[in-house]
């Protein structure tokens, strides 16, 4: 079924404890986009400058990502630079130019309007609510978001968790925004601010699922070289919606296999700088992965 | 099928960010053989002092414990004070008082001698060595450690590597032991220095155990608060083996199901002082969370 991302399209620099490379194709919706793409049709609404590498569109296109509503406006794309520690946990954000993004206001085409699935990525909540004020009968909307907009835009976001399905948050951003330190009761304190589902990444140490039907929890993939984290929360949230839009129906059985789907997307994405490794993937990667983890967690 | 436990009893002082006791009945193959008794049949291999209570005694009896290998030695019990921070992650050794533990010599009864299922608790390793010298045809020998005995005794601990069937260690035992950091590389590096299986406990994180037939992770058990984590990794390993012994045959399958078993019964240790909360548990509360936490990772 029809999948929509809302959200930044950005061009990042980023240094890791082995690398460093610089206008590196990536944002939320981007990297989000690339990941569903793998089990859905996906439709990006998103803002870029003029300076945007018409080759990087091109590669959206070729993952049969709708790119129409990726609007060109004058000035620069959003840029973004951060670099990773050896232990990887810790992310140090070095420069942020909103450019472009400054004035996103999301246009949703008509056929965009329609979509059933819908993921809004991190963004302001007053961007979320706007892409949401567009749609008009989706089955699953799930929103994520960061800890800058709990800190400064509370009751924004707090609205917004009312008018979604699910959203995904870190254990950072749990904790924060409820206040709980342990993390299953920081879930269930977000399930009791209006979404019908959470997700709580935990990076490394996997990820779990809290909803009123379904307690679902998965380990990381074990990857052997991790080259850059970054988007690694995105393709996990496109694996997990790209799969269950795939199966257009939204049972606690499709929550389960979307979290193994996310999980093994996760996995590639962290293995390449940027999209990357995603982008060389072959059809067969992520059910053999899948597999692999399938046994990992089957008592 | 006969589980023998040779390692410390102790009394430790305990600090958590909500409370503080002194006196606590501990020690690692105590706890071992306490979470170890609701499967299985547990001799225990210790030293103590003349301050030992009798109660204490009394109740690993009241378990089923054979405690006759628990030699009253002059002088006084093993002593060790530690502080929990307020993440649950940071401990500090406030002291260590060795005592009677400082000439531990183990001596093995002829019917200890045939056990089939041995752990070696954390100890220095000549004292793991000359247990496990004693034995005589063990199906499955498990040893524990600490980064001490990684630091100061390392060819004795390696030499132990190579005479048993399994070893767990947590994170910083595992990257310390072989150089590794990636965790999943860690305990491949293990495997190499002997042991058919190890398994890597990630505290809150939950657990994975790698063999050469099997690779299975598993998350810790959700507990809504934690009063004090002491013991819990020796109430894992008792769990595990425990469980182990009551099937009398290694397989993968059993491994798996021990490693459930192994985590439910740490998710309660910590939820009291010392093993307060383990020794008030019905016989239906480890089944229960065991079909908790199997549904809970159940794709």
């Amino acid at each position: 079924m029809s999948l929509l991302a809302v959200g930044t399209v950005a061009y990042d620099d980023i240094e890791t404890p082995y690398a460093k490379q610089s206008h590196v194709f990536g944002g939320s919706a981007m990297y989000f986009s690339v990941a569903a793409s793998s089990f859905s049709q996906v439709s990006l609404v998103g803002v870029v400058g003029e300076d945007v590498r018409r080759a990087d569109l091109e590669f959206l296109r070729s993952r049969g990502i709708d790119t129409s509503g990726v609007e060109i406006q004058p000035g620069k794309t959003f840029r973004w630079g951060g670099r990773y520690e050896t232990d990887w946990n810790t992310r140090t954000t070095l420069f942020t130019e909103l450019n472009v993004l400054e004035h996103f206001d999301p246009k949703l085409t008509p056929a965009q309007r329609k979509s059933r699935f819908v993921f809004l990525a991190n963004a302001k909540p007053r961007v979320q609510h706007a892409a949401l004020d567009q749609i008009e009968q989706a089955a699953f909307v799930m929103a994520d978001t960061m800890n800058l907009w709990i800190d400064i835009d509370k009751p924004d976001l707090l609205k917004l968790l009312r008018r979604i399905d699910a959203v995904v948050l870190n254990e950072e951003e749990a904790r924060m925004l409820t206040g709980e330190k342990n993390l299953l009761k920081a879930a269930g304190a977000v399930l009791g601010l209006g979404p019908r589902y959470v997700i709580l990444k935990k990076g490394e140490h996997g990820a779990f699922l809290l909803g009123a039907d379904v307690h679902f929890s998965i380990p990381a993939y074990p990857v052997d070289e991790v080259y850059d984290p970054t988007g690694a929360g995105d393709c996990f949230a496109g694996g997990f919606m790209g799969f269950l839009a795939s199966q257009g129906r939204v049972t606690p059985g499709a929550l389960r296999r979307a979290m193994l789907m996310g999980t093994c997307t996760a996995s590639y994405c962290v293995e390449g700088f940027g999209v990357e490794a995603l982008a060389r993937l072959g059809a067969d990667a992520i059910p053999s992965r899948y597999d692999q983890l399938l046994s990992i967690v089957t008592v």
